[in-house]
């Protein structure tokens, strides 16, 4: 399964599925009632806002069949290379 | 594309994607240096763990190609019905 996983991060941005890329996807079922989950999301993206140091941040939400995901992509700055 | 995602968050557990599941994936190429991976994958653990209230969280690394990707999932507790 996680070849389908593969082939979607690959293929959501294939032409331009840059090195740079760091993604997550938070997905659930939409009848479950989730109360927190807006805050749940901000608070992630905050995690990850802190580690990755971006302000290039792609957010989408999308509703598919009886599942809603967040999306998110982020730029990862340019990092000093390896010595 | 999502459509895909779709059918990714079906198909990994398409038997049983019960109602009471959340899954998260974060993903990234291996190639691209990112010192701090580890530790952003445990804090959104934390807040994941804060908001859900769960125990049951079930952790998957995977490396597939040139992309790494951490898939967690996890089990909601039972919520009280809406009034």
């Amino acid at each position: 399964m996680t070849s389908l996983l593969g082939k979607w991060l690959k293929g959501t941005s294939s032409a331009h599925i840059a090195k740079d890329r760091l993604k997550l996807v938070l997905a659930y079922e939409r009848s479950v009632r989730l109360p927190y989950i807006e805050e749940m999301k901000k608070e992630i993206l905050a995690v990850v806002q802190k580690y990755t140091q971006t302000s290039k941040i792609d957010v989408r939400t999308n509703s598919n069949h009886d599942i809603d995901t967040l999306e998110v992509e982020i730029v990862l700055e340019k990092q000093a290379p390896t010595s």
